[in-house]
């Protein structure tokens, strides 16, 4: 029990929704420390929400809860979690966003947040179930309330995954995938720096070839590059523009690096 | 007393102003907790100031302090003020921003912040009171200093109160008014969701008619739609731009929804 | 020794990198108070960093930490620094963003961060010293440790300087230089608006004349103005546009105000 909740949503910052979601969580208990990672994932981008967790949950501490709501599925039948792991507690929607985490640190226990009484009121809203539902409960986790009170327990192999598929070096390039598309329209591939072991390197996607550089503005305003992004992983990004609306490509889509 | 200040501004994030009435606050009691409720109220925009925190007040526990600066007259003659309401403090300038608050929760104790003891020194910059004076004086609430202390008292019925007009039903449809307008330029109405009753229907502005979506891209880029926001209230926007500028409508401008 | 650092960077609000930053600080103790001064200095911009914490540092409790993370030479030689002054402490990079704070008020002490004891693990990544470095190192001198274990002593006289050259008042007006440019390509000069002494004045840069007035809409749509900013400078903006690009005007460019 660290006392601490992350906070990540797609929410942004001009509302006043990460507010109540902190002033709902003082409700319960005005000590507990919330830390944002960061309000702007790209509107119900679960594999956007799914890469920046992946990235951050292992700087804080032992006990940390986990807090995130990028949740195109509220009001319908998908599943609201709280998940005990190693290093502290997952709470949100069950939809993949956690996916990334469980993968390295895997689930121990896990509940359907169906016990109301942890609830901000016994009735939640159809539509804001991070200030009804998740807020109070990652409130109640993070002053030691036990994980298994929330509600029935759940057999953690049916959480829902995002499976991240590996990318593949063979003699000439690595085979790789969009993983995730951030707030700018950059396409953030699955191909670590790691992988490129310092060779000169180009990207070839849908037919097209994109050189690679070391700043955006290594090439023309408004043309495609390819670079390691400062999380480390691979990226192609259009100089003052969004590669997913000139390159037209969403998540998923294969792509590869050529070695010169 | 919560040991809690929520704060609201149109200062952005770019500039160091936020963190500086933090750092005023800290000087007198570093154990207060501040919780932004946002920094993007459109410059100088009371009515959606006004709109946000109350949208915000109720989920923060009893005897927290809201502490807004959204003030256009600061310099001039328009007072500063210090609130006592049944679920905490508000303190800012007199000029609406807590209208919508006090409608709801009415006041029980105003004063007139004239007590320069309670300033951050005796005497406050003529341009930011934010950091010289309101900033302060919440976190001498905020630590449990009695409201009347602070300066002398006035009669709660002399606040600056901006009225909201209420919205008609009658058989064809609604008839309401543009409340506020975000940082985005989209027209945020007087007309909840629950008044429409489920019914299919489209907006009447200025002799234009603007089709009802569920979403900014259920029209062409550029091409006006209404839809309800996420904050629970018919809006107007336009998709990819600011609705403010493309239909030239400000607050206060009336408008009607229509029943298909 | 207040608890409480400030945190400064140019990494924006898009990413979790702040957010782990906390929690490389909540990790070494959770009970102290990070607070966000802006983490939207244009990237690199040391002249902008500087700018920025000069205005904040002196609205914070005695002890406060400043934490300063922008760092164009990480991973180079630049030295990672602590600094002891009147007021508290600095962290980060040596490459001037505290010399506009240390001709205010000198430094007592300064260390080379060399103790690896006191890093987040014995390895700090070559890109990354803002978690693996200075976050720890701010994190260990916000709850009481010596500044002189962190590392060897060095010379506060050999810290890298920005020196800001003053502006000269004549009879016909006052020459100056842009000090900063902000993250919307506003050039804010090194004039004071007391210099101006209420004065009627124009602006003359680069053999243009930029005519003054209150606000960026007393002028068309792309058109440049003068006027006093609201940290107290002269600036020079363009309506609705960066003075950067449309002037292609650098930090350190030759100004004049002419009286009128």
């Amino acid at each position: 029990m660290s006392g601490i909740i992350t906070l990540l949503t797609d929410f942004g910052n001009e509302n006043v929704y990460v507010g109540v979601m902190k002033g709902a969580i003082a409700q319960i208990n005005p000590q507990i420390q919330v830390i944002d990672l960061t309000h702007q994932i790209p509107p119900q981008n679960i594999e956007a929400a799914r890469f920046s967790l992946t990235d951050a949950y292992k700087y804080f501490p032992e006990g940390t809860v986990h807090l995130a709501v990028v949740d195109p599925g509220v009001g319908s039948k998908r599943r609201g979690i709280a998940v005990e792991f190693e290093c502290g507690y997952l709470v949100g929607p069950d939809n993949g966003i956690f996916s990334g985490i469980l993968a390295e640190s895997p689930p121990k226990k896990a509940v359907v947040l169906s016990n109301k009484q942890y609830w901000r009121t016994g009735q939640a809203s159809s539509t804001f179930h991070g200030r009804d539902i998740f807020a109070p409960v990652a409130a109640h986790l993070a002053r030691g309330v036990n994980v298994t009170v929330l509600g029935e327990e759940i057999d953690p192999g049916t959480l829902v995954s995002l499976k991240l598929p590996q990318c593949q070096a063979v003699d000439e390039g690595i085979f790789g995938t969009i993983q995730c598309i951030d707030i700018f329209g950059n396409l953030i591939t699955n191909i670590p720096e790691s992988a490129l072991q310092g060779k000169s390197w180009f990207v070839e996607i849908q037919e097209q070839i994109i050189p690679s550089g070391e700043t955006y503005s290594y090439v023309e305003w408004k043309k495609a590059i390819a670079l390691v992004g400062s999380h480390g992983w691979v990226e192609i990004a259009v100089n003052g523009g969004s590669a997913k609306a000139v390159l037209q490509v969403d998540v998923g889509e294969k792509m590869a690096i050529r070695y010169m």
